[in-house]
């Protein structure tokens, strides 16, 4: 039986590659460390519990296609709060970000068609574009100067007359970039030149640890029929278990466009939307501690890191991630060696391998990307290890 | 901004455009009997809700991508009782049975390729196809003999070399046709002769109001390299609001494809999995109860619809639809008549007119989807309605 071209295409999680490895040491009683994933450790808020236990309702039925009144309310509240204000019928709830995302390439990409990202890039955008049959195209940023966002030249030198959008994350998952204004503001320019979408996925808006401002892509109007906000409560609220995202655009075809697909899959759960429409309840101090905690962990992290031989660093400035380029011959090899060689105090540390944040996977081969959803405690553990690991490693490439 | 020529070739739904009559009419003061979806009205078990709150885990966190065990399990003990035998490796969770098909047709398409079903069809099949660039080719059924499965000869005129599956829903949506042995066998000898896959949208398997046994595509050895079963909670449990569906197929490498799409889109909501999974504490009376109700209510539907005049009715056999021919010129122009002109006790009626359920919409003119979702009073209602409407309609054609 054959398969389609498209489903070929798309490649497996290097996540979940990596899983059975900590899996076996977890069978000889090892902890593993988990700085692979992106999942938040602090608690759900409450608010979010009880909206759903006091919703007592017999039947439990298709909400709307576009999402439930009051989910879609609190949404607005939210967008509105950062000075983003959009009308009910520019917003959809979507079954997380990644259904966002999803929509989105079908309403703007046919076969062939491109998108164009920064890489190091989330590898799931590449599976997005490819479940449409079209093509991730990247422009590269570096670690050697902190994940700048490449120049006008280097986005212009990859257009081609099937570019239809340009994809975006900050503050960034994997880097950890939060875009200054003229990062920003060169692909404004660019978006209004070329005429492209802008696709910016905003979910970590809250996790931004440096003294400037957030700039989001919402904030300019010149290009608000181009711009398509992604967003999610999975980080923010630190609630991934509920799918629950949306998409805010002015752009009225977009949304009627993509308002076909959502009525094509009937709704986004009902009791998922009922906690969400209830976030508007959460007080604010939860997400200025929720960042304090993520800054202090960072901190941690950063330290600890720029102390390590032979690794080269990049500031950790936002979401819950950084990459580092360490003194070995293949990070994938050294984090399964790792993980079946070097323990502290009975804990190793799973790291999540870059190469497939590349197009061309030279370029991750010695890099791993660490989130950093664990306490502070933890991560200095995890920083011994990784230490120990580093200095006992047998094939290591010092430059 | 240009769109993808994909997403402009796909309709809006039918329902949608008439809601905004029903709309109007409730503004009116007037009640509407919601004839026109398929959303159960029956209490979903307690069993559902009092798992969820029993879930006291203060993150709530991300699922496995495949789906969370215990609820893979209550899904295979489900499927064992209906003789349909599955590892955990075979089954996969997915958001509502429209993720499961959305995805099936990503895993076998691309562009250009065709998918066979039977009209007249559930509409969001045609978007299901088109998401992905694909063509939905139909073969005739027709009114006149109760929508019997068309012949060999038939489905073969329309096989090219682009057929990749056969779709099929049984028991049906929209006709309520429960297929025989011998329809459901000249589906698998077709795929068996010509390669393809079967897509079995079996998500009403418990409304099988014949006397007749309910054949799956799953009960066939000889074709479960190419079988794939969608199925959901929706229809069975009353739990349409909890998105929560599932594949099952032995075909491996189908299982695999699709997976990578899952890890892409992370994770099914963790309540409704958590739901869903204790689904296996629920009496198996409930559902016969259930059955008991609908068939109870396709009696009245039945027996009201023949005794219309100029009517072609089709016997209900199953799921919670029949189609009716009515004597008009055109049947969306009758509904939207009808709710604007027509109350019984402050009561009309919205209906679904079946015009997109075929490829040449000709075919559809002048019938209707009736549900029966609401209690046997209410059809009797519903059918006092139709009945003077039919009476008073200013544009009649009776053959």
């Amino acid at each position: 039986m054959k398969f389609s071209n498209r489903i070929e295409a798309i490649g497996s999680s290097p996540i979940r590659r990596l899983s059975t490895y900590a899996d076996a040491a977890r069978q000889r009683g090892v902890h593993v460390i988990p700085l692979n994933i992106g999942q938040p450790d602090i608690e759900t808020p409450k608010e979010f519990y009880e909206a759903i236990s006091d919703y007592e309702v017999s039947v439990l039925e298709y909400a709307n296609s576009r999402g439930i009144q009051k989910t879609l309310e609190t949404m607005q509240l939210y967008l509105h709060n950062y000075g983003l204000d959009f009308a009910i019928e520019e917003l959809i709830i979507t079954s997380g970000a990644s259904e966002g995302l999803m929509f989105t390439m079908m309403a703007l990409l046919d076969e062939g068609d491109e998108v164009l990202t920064i890489e190091p890039y989330y590898p799931n955008y590449d599976s997005f574009v490819k479940m449409v049959g079209g093509r991730l195209v990247t422009v590269h940023s570096d670690i050697a100067d902190g994940f700048q966002m490449p120049s006008l030249e280097a986005f212009r030198s990859q257009l081609t007359p099937k570019t239809r959008a340009i994809l975006i994350s900050s503050p960034g998952n994997p880097t950890g970039r939060v875009y200054r204004k003229e990062e920003i503001e060169r692909l404004v320019q660019l978006a209004l030149e070329e005429d492209l979408f802008i696709i910016a996925d905003e979910v970590y808006r809250e996790f931004n640890y440096t003294d400037r401002p957030f700039y989001s892509f919402g904030d300019y109007p010149e290009i608000q029929d181009r711009v398509i906000l992604i967003d999610s409560i999975s980080k923010k609220y630190s609630a991934c278990g509920a799918r629950i995202g949306s998409i805010a655009s002015k752009n009225q075809a977009f949304i009627a466009h993509v308002l076909k697909l959502c009525q094509a899959r009937l709704s986004v759960s009902t009791l998922d939307q009922i906690g969400a429409g209830a976030m508007d309840l959460v007080d604010d101090q939860f997400v200025y501690d929720n960042r304090e905690i993520y800054q202090r962990r960072r901190n941690v992290l950063n330290r600890r890191l720029k102390t390590m031989e032979g690794m080269v660093t990049n500031e950790a400035e936002g979401a819950f991630y950084t990459i580092v380029s360490l003194p070995v011959d293949d990070a994938e090899r050294f984090i399964i060696w790792m993980m079946e060689n070097i323990t502290v105090d009975g804990y190793t540390v799973l790291a999540t391998p870059a190469e497939s944040f590349y197009t061309d996977s030279q370029y991750g081969k010695q890099q791993i990307r660490l989130s950093y959803c664990v306490e502070e405690g933890m991560i200095e553990r995890a920083m011994d290890i990784l230490e120990a690991a580093l200095a006992a490693y047998p094939h290591k490439v010092l430059s």
